[in-house]
């Protein structure tokens, strides 16, 4: 299943991809993907739905992050051995953990505002795991009990906020609209195995970024497990897996987005995004 | 005006501090101390009101964190020089920001809960500052028109967790219950002056964090302005403005929090909080 947010940006409603492939809301059976409909129980109420019955929604549509009520957007740093060797880092010994505003998310073909200053915003094409079912101390073996599904996520990042600015790198993660997150969640059923998907990145058609997260450091069950030893978990929390080779940072020379570049991202089986990038007023 | 919520955690209803020091309920006024209630024009409605015709809040009520709706709480790292020199740090040339999990928030006297595996569970009272009103690229200047009011805030942090467990302190920040927040939001009306408020903290009876918010190095206004040059924020956000000398990891040799302590903390002005501690189950 793949569930959705669609309307303006602060009034999404609800809704999923039927099977037809035409976009239907789902604003009169659950108040928005959030909170209980996120649990095992609330998605098998959404799966016996007659998808013809929903009223299809309008093409051109925006389309918002695929979930709300979202209390903590946590992302793990170089979780993929390739991309921390090209920033120069090591592989850290154990997860690196740093959070996004949540302010940063919206919809996942929402423009990538450039914030007044910045001179080097990058891409991160990444995994991202929604939580369905609170989780705290939980074991590797249970972690997946615990996951809704899967979306792709841009974590935009301002290389000089996050590594010039004096220290901590949320300084440089936590812009506006530095958190494209969809197009859709798709329910973990739909994942056979999320230690197996290429992801993309491209920008103005040049990939940039081509990976699987076959080579994550730090594999979903484990950062679930690992996150559920510091902070709990709740339904809607997102937690973004790493990135793959290939951002800006780690070219040489290296590049960065300017106005009027057009990124477009996926990982393969939960769809794509595209953002065109734009100074900020 | 002091603001306030009260009942069981994750159903606190709003209240305020009637003149005769009685707390009075706003359930049947407001929603909840959030969002639009914080703006200017919310507050001034709540002033007009005769609390006399508010029910009485029970005796013995719990106190939730004073504001609700927040989006982020962010923190600011060795704002104190003083406290910088104790923990063997520079003073950062820019302020440092970090982030805490939504989920830390608890009540000014809910527990302080050392999570599993922690050995280092450390104590900071701090002067929080609640968001009023949307900023993005607000000045030094505008920053005061930005803000609702200031509350008491305990930052606490598993010390290893923060600094020995891979990089980026968000992991030693966010466990459960460790950001008291409270017991009421004061209004800014009612702060003279941010940057002349006596802070203390005291461990079993024990004086161990006595400064003033004097001796910040970027102040109320500064900060404000320079957060919201990184991200908006929001009505209901949190600034945890950093702690005075005094925490556990500066003492020689260092102490820390064990089950059975009982830490109390005041912003003059802002009132107290008491917290028994106790072991994560």
């Amino acid at each position: 299943m793949k569930l959705l947010r669609h309307g303006p940006a602060g009034a999404e409603r609800p809704g999923l991809v039927w099977t037809d492939g035409t976009l239907r809301d789902l604003s009169g059976v659950v108040p928005d993907i959030a909170g209980e409909v996120l649990t095992d129980e609330g998605l098998a109420r959404l799966r016996d739905l007659d998808g013809t019955s929903l009223p299809v929604v309008a093409e051109g549509t925006r389309l918002g992050p695929c979930v709300a009520g979202t209390t903590k957007f946590v992302c793990i740093g170089l979780n993929y051995s390739d991309h921390a060797a090209e920033t120069g880092a090591q592989v850290p010994p154990e997860p690196i953990i740093f959070m996004k505003a949540n302010s940063a998310i919206c919809g996942p073909n929402d423009p990538i505002i450039i914030p007044r200053g910045s001179v080097k915003t990058d891409w991160e094409v990444e995994l991202a795991i929604i939580i369905g079912k609170k989780a705290k101390y939980v074991s590797e073996a249970e972690a997946f009990d615990h996951v809704a599904g899967y979306a792709v996520a841009n974590d935009v990042s301002e290389r000089s906020f996050q590594a010039e600015r004096s220290g901590q790198w949320t300084k440089g993660k936590s812009c506006d609209n530095f958190g494209q997150l969809g197009p859709w969640l798709v329910t973990r059923d739909e994942v056979a195995d999320p230690q197996n998907l290429p992801l993309w990145l491209s920008v103005n058609g040049e990939k940039m970024q081509n990976g699987t997260t076959g080579t994550m450091v730090y594999g979903v069950a484990y950062l679930v497990s690992y996150l559920s030893q510091f902070m709990t978990l709740h339904p809607g929390d997102v937690i973004s897996t790493g990135t793959p080779p290939g951002v800006g940072l780690g070219m040489k020379p290296p590049r960065f987005l300017k106005p009027g570049d057009v990124v477009e991202l996926g990982v393969e089986g939960l769809g794509q995004q595209r953002q065109e990038v734009v100074a900020d007023a």
